[in-house]
């Protein structure tokens, strides 16, 4: 660990964490789908483009699509997109690009073999062991943000981590707006419904920035998560937050919800196959909106449970197309996102063997960006207090098991095993000693007393020592520096738009 | 699903499963060494090997080693092997072989891209939630033994789930193989400690068989876990076993028990280079013993927690040395074993995600045979009832996801899509309709319910859920037809050699 992470750690308060990362994946991706297959998916996409069409429900974008030479396909309302037209568009996205955040040491890689960890984003509700399940309001809001901020494996806010149900919603997202940038210093998604809450985020991104729109546009900074919905379409508000983070030069993380066998067919290559079309049919609006403008292929893709049509989440079928919509990305020369998922309603050992198998899935299928990393539960209904130490737990075993084994003559030790007599222990040797203090991954929440030790301290599970530490680590928060003009500027706009909101009422 | 697994499903009685199946990984292995950070450790174990030399405490191994050109090395009693000697005797290794079980439909195959997933081996309590932590008797490891032979994807019983305390020590080796090859018909191996308990499970076996003890040299059947003393030596009740198998062609599960920081250097490179060492000795070993006698590599390398010099399990640590051991494996053309494993005290959360952690690292390493893949806690000192039931989950959800996606048109669906109008819906399809019933995985102990529904239902969580089915499992138990010669000689053995054993005290 350098100098710089002891003092990040530190920084946290009593609990030992890794210190502030990005993170790389450097071993080869898994690869679920033979070339050929991989072909024969991208082929299906064009030809669903090609053949039945894409519906943009909002009328400008589908005149702009149409104006690049796609047409009207059928009494749908849907428009037929060809190959060359897709194809060449794909082409002008870039594979990798930066993301700049509010400060600066916080910025992230999006490609690559980087990868990226989001908090949960969109719940309705919060919950936790004291109060149970419940809608949240915004000082909950602002203490799950803190959390956020204090846990360094998280990368970025998810743009809400769940609803703040106490405050109007025509104006709450510039309540959330305001908590991103000054409770956190990290990367900070937006809350793309519309329009005007997208340009929201790009102004106040700009003032939390110091710099004009203008300059905005010369960095992505925003992510916004596009999800079509599917079967086959883009409903309005998203449309229009395509045209602002585009058009601004920032992140349209384009993600089909397909749950197959509901939303796409009860097959995984029908799936793949249909979530690849909305996507290339998004990612065209999007560079006719602006050439080069950064987007995502964002997977969701996972089954419903056939016995009651319910979604089921973290599941091996999920998995699966988690690594095989990895491979789809690349072929495309696109970014990749994917996520942590679970159904599970409480914080049990279903939850973390979900959570663990989808983020499986995307890491060895190379995924840049992992929303939803820390938090979820009951779907994607809940974000849990619990459950994000929890999470953040796996994220930092997987952040470590990303860290490549060195090999050297120091390492292989063979002095040390000749030193040590055949049934002795390696416990006092210099060269054990000399490492002591950081060979090893040290948990955040994970116990390993022996079970008596464990039984005499009152037998605590995990749910419950998440729920200490998260308390610990709110009472351990400190607020990220911020100029305290930029931080009033912030406030003035949130009031402005208010009072225009208001008065168009 | 086939026909075939329709009727087996049923056999296990109202609970749904998996059929019985071999596991096989289609994909390319994670390879988190590159080839000469692998050659680097291979010939750093041959160095130690060379220069430092391994203690055989048994006498008769050591001479037969040294009849072959190795050499007392120092004043500790080992013996240097030199690299040619030890390579010679590898290259006699089979990189594959069948396994012959009781009933020849669960035969397996160890190596290639087979995988054997095996029940929890060795510990000293049994657990559940309505009695506790305690030691075990007979009538409970029966019971453990019927949950193994019931559960579908574990394929092999491990040598004894738990100790049967209220059996004599000298003598309840014989029980439990009696257990074995009467509740069971599937894959068991060997409580290889020491000469007789060998030694008795292979007369044992070929009775069950119904075939010589000659005839039994013909296939392997039986598994022994031969864990050296790490470091660098292997004792006398081990080295014994070796003999035993290895003499009657039946298999060495060469698996040193290295916790880096503890028994071999606090360094994943040291730790990896020592394993291999002793796994290349013990091979040496056991080709001398009889050339081709099939071994496997197995590796149970972790760390110790530096703060309290306890095990730990189921870290990012334990996880990529099982990719890493994967690849020294095949580098050396040998079979590979790993493990699923947790510290946790209780079947929550930490539990899944440390044993999903383990069970990834090790079939993303391609390993062959993973050892205590169901029913482990307590760092292996319990085996836990509930436990049995979510690994058995966990395992089901690897088997699936390691089914390769079909991409055919049929699959691809393109008439589908184009039918199902933009945000409609695919459930009443016919596509969707052909389907139903096997579409997805269907889990055995996840709850997919919503929050309302389960609350409704009185928010029981996993592990309370998982008490109900190994109950139910167990009330659905048949035992697997035997003929009643067989079991009447098997009975006769226990009776005499329990006589024999007896005489001598």
């Amino acid at each position: 660990m350098t100098r710089k992470g002891h003092r990040e750690r530190r920084k946290a308060g009593a609990i030992r964490q890794l210190p502030w990362q990005q993170v790389r994946n450097p071993y080869a991706p898994v690869e679920v789908l033979s070339a050929d297959q991989v072909e024969a998916i991208v082929g299906a996409a064009l030809t669903i483009l090609e053949t039945t069409g894409f519906r943009f429900l909002r009328e400008e974008s589908r005149k702009l699509v149409e104006s690049a030479g796609a047409e009207p396909a059928n009494g749908r309302g849907m428009t037929r997109l060809g190959r060359d037209l897709v194809m060449a568009k794909l082409a002008l996205a870039p594979t990798q690009f930066a993301l700049r955040a509010r400060n600066r040491a916080r910025d992230l890689v999006i490609g690559g073999n980087h990868i990226v960890f989001a908090a949960v984003g969109g719940p309705a509700f919060v919950s936790d062991l004291d109060k149970g399940r419940r809608p949240g309001n915004y000082a909950e809001m602002c203490d799950y943000f803190r959390l956020i901020q204090s846990l360094n494996i998280i990368h970025q806010e998810c743009g809400g981590c769940f609803e703040p149900m106490d405050l109007p919603p025509e104006s709450r997202h510039l309540d959330l707006y305001l908590a991103q940038h000054t409770l956190l210093d990290k990367s900070a998604q937006a809350y793309p419904l519309g329009r005007e809450r997208t340009a929201d985020c790009l102004e106040m991104t700009a003032i939390s920035f110091g710099i004009s729109r203008e300059a905005l546009t010369e960095n992505p900074a925003v992510v916004g998560i596009i999800n079509t919905n599917s079967p086959m379409q883009i409903d309005i508000p998203m449309a229009e937050a395509v045209h602002e983070l585009a058009g601004a030069n920032q992140v349209c993380c384009i993600t089909p919800f397909t749950l197959a066998g509901s939303m796409s067919p009860a097959t995984l290559a029908g799936t793949l196959a249909q979530q690849t079309a909305e996507v290339l049919a998004v990612v065209t609006l999007a560079q006719l909106v602006r050439e080069g403008a950064p987007v995502i292929y964002g997977a969701f893709a996972s089954n419903v449970d056939m016995q009651s049509g319910a979604p089921a989440l973290g599941t091996p079928e999920y998995a699966k197309m988690a690594m095989a919509s990895g491979q789809l990305a690349r072929r495309l020369g696109l970014p990749f996102r994917s996520s942590s998922t679970t159904t599970a309603n409480v914080a049990d050992a279903q939850s973390a063997y979900e959570s663990q198998m989808s983020l499986w899935g995307a890491v060895m299928g190379h995924a840049n960006l992992v929303v939803h990393a820390a938090g979820w539960l009951e779907g994607g209904l809940t974000a849990s207090l619990e459950k994000l130490v929890i999470d953040a737990e796996m994220l930092q075993m997987m952040a470590e098991t990303l860290k490549p084994i060195v090999v050297s003559d120091e390492e292989l030790a063979l002095d040390t095993i000749a030193e040590v007599p055949p049934g002795g222990h390696h416990f006092g040797t210099a060269h054990t000693l000399a490492r002591y203090e950081s060979a090893f991954y040290t948990p955040i929440v994970s116990n390993r007393q022996n079970f008596e030790s464990w039984q005499e301290q009152g037998s605590v599970d995990t749910l419950t020592r998440a729920n200490g530490l998260w308390k610990q680590l709110l009472a351990d928060y400190e607020k990220p520096p911020i100029d305290p003009a930029t931080e009033e500027a912030l406030t003035d706009y949130v009031e402005r738009r208010k009072a225009e909101i208001a008065g168009r009422q």
